[in-house]
């Protein structure tokens, strides 16, 4: 090893999920949505100029913030944004995770969260979902230097109520809590109107799962005045201008097709419990999801067996190969059509 | 002051340059390029699918990556790509600057190197230009922790040769060395052609400006394999998704079109020796730019001066109230009539 490379930042990196591409394939291995973005992004998109791309764009992102914080009934001054809400949440780790106290995280949940741990040298804690795999929220109730849990929690799809995260965040004045809503859009409460009472809590969304928009890397987050300004000060002081024009146009036309929101993940929600149904009908057992996935695991047939078995037919799932969940499927809600595909397939399989 | 704010890191934020918005302003005060993007990147706009946006986009940016290889000669395993060369560079920071030694840069240069500096916590040396506002190689050969300086340096504008820069290299083999390339396509010399010889080097450019593209936030580095490979693992532990779907088809685009990337920094290096002509005829000493703009200084007239009468013209350039620097303007490169509009000005009110 060369004398240079002892001073560089060693990690095991995250693994993003696999990006298959065949043509006739059926894709739930990575929580995409199966509609296409609003037509109003499509008509911002055929709208957009080219010329300004010259010039940088606002790095305020005001465009964008001003969409959100109408949308959301907050003020501009309690948005912040980023290149996906991996980007928001690897900020807010660099910003607020300064302790010497380790950060709490459940055992099972987004499996990036001890991945920037890492990179930024932040001691954790991981905590074990019980055997329902729902979050314990006495386990939270300690010291820390920091928590952060998706809610509904990923891959589990499991959603904790209102009054449960309240609890954890009314404990924990002296810490900030990050509530990681990437899912929150597919039924389940968000708990954005603590963050008038709480100026310790931020809440991040995304732009990825139900406004269809995975490929544009839009992520966001809200809280207090005071919590969004030491955020946005990190921000600037590792990259000023993080969101390009077509994010800063097509973003926000997607923010405000509130209409066309409502539709898809409507639609999404009722195919979802469809495919509870059949699934549950074939054998399956799952916790109970308020997200666009369903993690299943079967009374027979091993998971990993039936990933690769829907694997040759070009239906891909996602399969974790770690403790406590590796006779699981992590399977994304796609249209109907593809979701009665895969119940035939494994009807026919099983 | 709340428990929870010990515990934020807290900065003192890069601010970025102004971004005046007025229909007939000439704005020369952040480098951008004063004509549009390629047709190519037109062309790939108005095909640009839409509904492949509610998939992730590929977490390696492989055309982006591939196009750049191929315009550049190299493999692609030795390209490294970011959201503009500031998170390039940011990212090179964190992976690479982890030393108890100081890393090293000149005292007038980009001011975002300080910046990043305070923000990842590493000891750093700022060693002042020569009266000529050139850096001076010899300060470089010393024990340290890492090294970064602009080439031409900005915003003096001032090229280092390419045999003073290897001399650099060549002394710090124990340190990773990252040439800042902003604006080696206006007629200065690329170290590109040193990756090959020098493992611990690493070349950072960008289609901010050569290739009008600002706008889009597309930055790229090359390096030998090894250094690419541990950027790409810390990136990965940051944001998997950096590139998003619009970066990577109109980035590919922009570096495919290399006769038009030629063709208008040829006419913004015409116009900018013409530039320096009519400002030594008006009084203004410079030294000799080798990039898009020209920091320079009047015998008479004071730079603030100067700065706020342009302004009230709607003639924007840059100015910096720092020591040393704070009778200069950095003045950009605009079109031809852009910069017959300046010196007319300058002319009558001078």
């Amino acid at each position: 090893m060369s004398i240079w490379e002892e001073n560089v930042r060693k990690v095991i990196p995250y693994t993003p999920g696999e990006q298959p591409d065949f043509p006739d394939m059926i894709k739930l291995n990575t929580n995409e949505n199966p509609y296409p973005p609003s037509p109003l992004v499509k008509k911002a998109l055929e709208e957009m100029e080219l010329n300004s791309m010259r010039l940088y764009p606002a790095p305020a992102a005001d465009a964008l913030v001003e969409e959100l914080a109408e949308a959301y009934h907050v003020k501009k001054e309690q948005v912040f944004v980023g290149v996906g809400s991996d980007d928001v949440l690897a900020m807010a780790f660099l910003t607020f995770f300064n302790s010497e106290k380790p950060i709490l995280f459940p055992d099972i949940t987004y499996s990036f969260y001890d991945v920037w741990a890492d990179l930024f040298r932040i001691p954790y804690e991981q905590l074990p979902l019980n055997e329902d795999f729902a979050i314990v929220p006495e386990d939270y109730m300690k010291e820390n230097g920091g928590i952060i849990f998706p809610n509904p929690n990923a891959p589990t799809g499991v959603e904790m109520p209102f009054e449960e995260v309240e609890k954890i965040i009314a404990y924990n004045p002296e810490s900030v809590v990050i509530i990681d809503e990437a899912y929150v859009d597919f039924g389940a409460a968000s708990v954005l109107p603590l963050i008038e009472k709480y100026e310790n809590l931020l809440v991040v969304q995304t732009t990825s799962k139900s406004r269809s928009m995975a490929g544009m890397r839009i992520g966001y987050a809200f809280g207090s005045e005071k919590l969004i300004h030491y955020l946005n000060d990190a921000k600037y002081s590792f990259n000023s201008y993080t969101m390009n024009r077509p994010s800063l146009v097509l973003g926000s036309a997607a923010i405000r097709d509130q209409e066309y929101f409502r539709k898809i993940t409507g639609k999404i929600m009722a195919t979802r419990e469809w495919t509870k149904k059949e699934l549950k009908r074939l054998g399956f057992t799952f916790p109970d999801s308020k997200t666009n996935f369903i993690f299943a695991t079967h009374e027979k047939v091993q998971a990993k067996e039936l990933f690769e078995a829907l694997k040759e037919q070009h239906i891909f799932v996602r399969y974790f190969n770690k403790p406590r969940i590796d006779n699981y499927l992590r399977i994304t809600i796609g249209t109907d059509e593809q979701m009665k595909k895969l119940i035939d397939f494994l009807e026919q399989y099983l």
